[in-house]
């Protein structure tokens, strides 16, 4: 039923971590490099948020290694087996990530960012800017695994 | 520089509103009914989440109106000229849209959502849990005028 959608990147992270490990991404810095088919007014005013939505493919994460099934989070047994699509692990269809990050600063079509936990060349797909108003208008509730998996994410 | 990424939709966006105005999306209710590659278990454990995290394309947005230099948002001339980065406008390259909605609950491998920004036949290239852990760890600030927009987006 489906068509493959052809996207082409914006841009690529330059800079941050060249590995995949787990935790600790509040202290990486990086670039986000604008293909040249951009002129630095793609960029005009996002240094007037604090935040970033980056959209960017898990491009190391190899086609075998996609998972569809339901499996503990981490591999950790304590955490109950979840869908792919009930957890936020790297091995999904499509490879595609959506993280927040701080804004640093913009020059030219360079965007400065930190916290973001995306590898040394990643493809970006799409920059938006960290809008309040799209966030969930209720009280956001979440299973335990959830919480707990996270303590280590960012420090 | 870029090479084309080529993704296949996991599913579709089933029911919603046809068309793309802007304003009042919270009371919207779809289905996302996922492709036929994939069986329930994709799903499982993601009724625990509150909230989910929709990646899907515009496709309706005609690839001619894509934009790329600054402009006003939604055309509001007393609003500044930012660029398609610095907004969330839909005519953006790639036509990505990610936005969270509410879970009403899993059914097989259809997820029913409420307040998705989406229309009716969109593709959807991800479905992740909305967890905490992955919102912004410093306080958010951005310009006045993307509060203003955001004022009759849900209501």
């Amino acid at each position: 039923m489906s068509v493959k959608i052809e996207l082409m990147p914006i841009g690529t992270v330059a800079g941050g971590r060249a590995d995949m490990r787990d935790d600790g991404w509040a202290e990486e810095h990086a670039l986000i490099i604008l293909d040249d088919r951009f002129d630095s007014g793609v960029l005009t005013g996002l240094d007037q948020f604090s935040h970033a939505l980056i959209v960017f493919q898990l491009h190391k994460v190899r086609l075998e290694k996609i998972v569809a099934g339901a499996r503990h989070p981490r591999n950790n047994p304590s955490w109950p087996k979840v869908g792919i699509f009930a957890q936020r692990a790297k091995n999904r269809p499509n490879r595609l990530a959506v993280s927040a990050c701080k804004i640093e600063g913009v020059e030219g079509s360079t965007l400065k960012v930190s916290g973001l936990d995306a590898i040394d060349g990643s493809p970006v797909l799409d920059i938006k800017p960290y809008m309040k108003g799209f966030d969930p208008q209720e009280p956001v509730t979440e299973p335990d695994w959830a919480s707990d998996l996270m303590q280590g994410y960012w420090k």
